[in-house]
């Protein structure tokens, strides 16, 4: 037998026929990204049931030097769970890795195992009147290991922070197969390094994520969702400040929606309705919750502030959801502009933070500087206002060929964009990640001092590179940087 | 000249004769911690005036292969800041250095350079009616560099959580002189490896700490200092999980004191008078805070809280403070158990924590078993219930003898209660770090897989370990462990 027809006969035997197969009809819904940018091959795919088995799994791995590439729910936006082409690496999905292994409804604390879905830990902690409070699009698919490796955000960080926030310990299989384990539930730990924070957000180039403890908070007992109409991003940002001094810790959202992108989802949408009456330059959609505990006051506190922030002229118009279903279809024409707006025709996306301050000057200055340099484009931003980090479109001029024009004038769009966020003090990446597709720009344009360290870091941890190979961490320029 | 005097030579250019002295006078307070357990000595007091003469020192150190022990307030309670007894190592004071950079109010975000003191941020969050919410008992001499070095607590915790919950970004230099800057307050970025996070709570081990950009919260327009009597601890976590549950997150501090530490603050403080009519088994105090649209409901809140745990069983009885003065009077019978139990006679102190959820078993069950194995000694536990962390004091049997005792019988006793510790899955350092204190505890009962990747990390990121060596990171075992 070949070194590889060992590995392979002894990864078969320690995983079992659930837990592995080569079957190209099985592998191929999983080598492709969920935005389809990204194919590659895998030598097999492997699903271990249990974190020992996992541990096992890489051992295997280092021994016969079989690259690993971990995986979710394959909903990630930077192909950072795809394998590259050389068919080289294992394909290690940790889907069936989906217990919940401890569940302390008193202390909002909840243990489970990196496969579970974000939807099904919804579901969970909502039979308790607790929920998890990050969620995103992809929560049918998305799973906790994902969520944690990507440190995902999402709606609702603005009150509540990203994956980073929620995990109080997690489980990971380092490169060697040792597990470290630090799902034990203490709120206060300092024995040197905090070595979970180091795991958070590395995409699986540190160690698998195999399990993680999380912090559950209230059910909301009673929310209100507001549709604002406003003359500029800059009056959107002042209304933000308006209401984070007024409604404190009851803001839970805020969003912006420019009037092209509304306009575009009413278009794609046939049964949405323009919540407001006459057309705004820009949007906000606001969410206020409460608690049990506070739920009787929230309707007042939501009254007071529109009427407020209309006194200052801080908007122009607003609405109240008068239901859930309402509140629902006001959330919809939010989360419906990317497909909208995908719609109409190619665009380059970016998910890119600047300071919160900042961001509606830099809108504000970026997007004509955009269509400026190239011209017949439209550049559009939407998104998470109070955090700082919005979604920036450039769409394509009309007529340009869909899956061409993304290799060639969009790719020089893109670095365009990065070189004015970096100018700006801002990041390339907010909340997608780095993974395959913004690797090379990470490398052009991060700090040289963070980029060494995290080098140093990859190669102290991962010494053979087997972890995710070929995602997240550039490789040095000058070959004497560590 | 020798390559040490050309060191201290080109130190003592760099620095200029503020920011450098071989005056044994001069040096003599800080080599010292403050707990009086640790004196060391150093070739030189170097205290740069800015982030780039650090660096230069760092680079003239690595250089001439120097070690560096950092220092901020020297007000540690671990010794992470006292040099070792070869004189090898110069004292590097960052407390020159304590501008405010930039103050966002906002925002609410400040960045403030490594030497501020702790006193002063409050003091200027509090110009712009904010607030720091983290404060300890060496508020006057801590600095920022310190806190976020030693990831520190305080009583604030329960609420706001340990300093990394209020660092959004850091400059540190590092061990080869570069300089991280992730001052930058961007609430999304996901661009890899979350550095500051590292740094965070890691000593001055990997790097030196310069400068922090600090969140901050609204001020307080009201509070409700509570003291409460109950039969039990058990009772005391059930007060707790009703406070949680009914204030949400106007509850900003739970602290529990036993009979014995109230009795023995009352004999130490004169004018001291005890809160409730009849001495209580245990003790809780209890504060509730508001923002300024908050405020106007506190008031009921505290009273409805009070009578449904008063309904519930949860209390034996209870009384709010009728003013400031009193609001103070409470807390500062918490905060003298220390002193009051050190003019008993010697005692050893444990900083630790377990899962919330068990502190209350823990207690119960580790000091009898304390007391049985150490006849004549006295186990007290009191402090952030709401955290799992206590501080569990073992108190000499009388007749001990302070400084013998300590380092006889109190070091079996300490290794004891880390056994116990250990076992029931909690830390031996919730805040206090570990230091040089601990460092050797670490080493033995820390998680084998944890130690290793501390130890490859500080290898990697410090290969000359010429940063605050002997701190923290246990040395290996087993040679062949990176």
């Amino acid at each position: 037998m070949t070194d590889q027809e060992t590995f392979l006969s002894d990864a078969s035997a320690l995983l079992g026929p659930r837990g592995f197969t080569r079957d190209p009809d099985l592998l191929e819904p999983w080598l492709t990204d969920w935005r389809g940018r990204f194919t590659g091959k895998a030598l097999a795919l492997c699903s271990p049931a249990s974190t020992q088995e996992t541990a096992e799994l890489v051992k295997l791995c280092a021994r016969h030097g079989v690259p690993i590439v971990p995986q979710g729910g394959n909903s990630g936006m930077s192909g950072g769970a795809t394998p590259d082409g050389s068919g080289e690496a294992i394909l290690l999905s940790l889907r069936r890795m989906d217990a919940i292994r401890d569940f302390d409804p008193a202390a909002r604390q909840i243990t489970c195992e990196a496969g579970l879905v974000l939807q099904n830990l919804h579901d969970a902690a909502q039979e308790h009147r607790l929920r998890f409070p990050l969620t995103l699009g992809g929560k049918g698919s998305a799973t906790v290991g994902g969520l944690i490796s990507t440190n995902a955000g999402g709606t609702q960080v603005l009150r509540h922070g990203t994956m980073r926030a929620q995990v109080l310990g997690l489980e990971a299989v380092m490169a060697d197969g040792s597990v470290l384990d630090t799902l034990i539930p203490l709120k206060k730990d300092n024995r040197g390094f905090d070595l979970k924070q180091l795991l958070i957000g590395s995409e699986g180039t540190l160690g698998i994520v195999t399990a993680g403890t999380l912090a559950l908070v209230p059910e909301i007992a009673e929310r209100r969702v507001v549709w604002v109409g406003v003359t500029s991003l800059q009056q959107a940002r002042k209304l933000l400040l308006h209401c984070e001094a007024t409604a404190g810790d009851a803001l839970e959202g805020f969003e912006v929606v420019p009037a092209h992108s509304l306009a575009a989802v009413l278009d794609h949408l046939p049964d949405a309705r323009a919540p407001l009456a006459e057309p705004h330059a820009w949007n906000a959609l606001i969410e206020l919750v409460a608690s049990p505990s506070e739920a009787a006051q929230l309707g007042a506190l939501c009254e007071d502030l529109l009427a407020s922030a209309m006194e200052e002229g801080l908007l122009e118009d607003a609405v109240i959801a008068a239901s859930e279903t309402q509140a629902e279809a006001f959330w919809q024409l939010r989360d419906s502009i990317a497909p909208a707006e995908r719609a109409i025709g190619p665009a380059m996306q970016h998910d890119i933070s600047v300071p919160v301050a900042r961001m509606a000057d830099f809108v504000e200055a970026a997007s004509p500087q955009v269509e400026e340099r190239f011209p017949g484009t439209r550049a559009i931003a939407f998104g998470h206002l109070g955090d700082g980090n919005v979604h920036f479109h450039v769409l394509a001029p009309s007529g340009a060929t869909r899956g061409l024009w993304e290799n060639s004038e969009g790719k020089a769009i893109s670095a365009f964009v990065y070189d004015l966020v970096t100018e700006w003090g801002g990041s390339i990446s907010a909340e997608h990640g780095i993974g395959q597709i913004k690797r090379d720009e990470l490398g052009r344009l991060g700090d040289p001092s963070a980029l060494a360290l995290m080098r140093a870091i990859k190669h102290a941890l991962d010494p053979r590179g087997l972890l995710n190979p070929g995602k997240l961490v550039p490789l040095a320029q000058d070959p004497a940087i560590p």
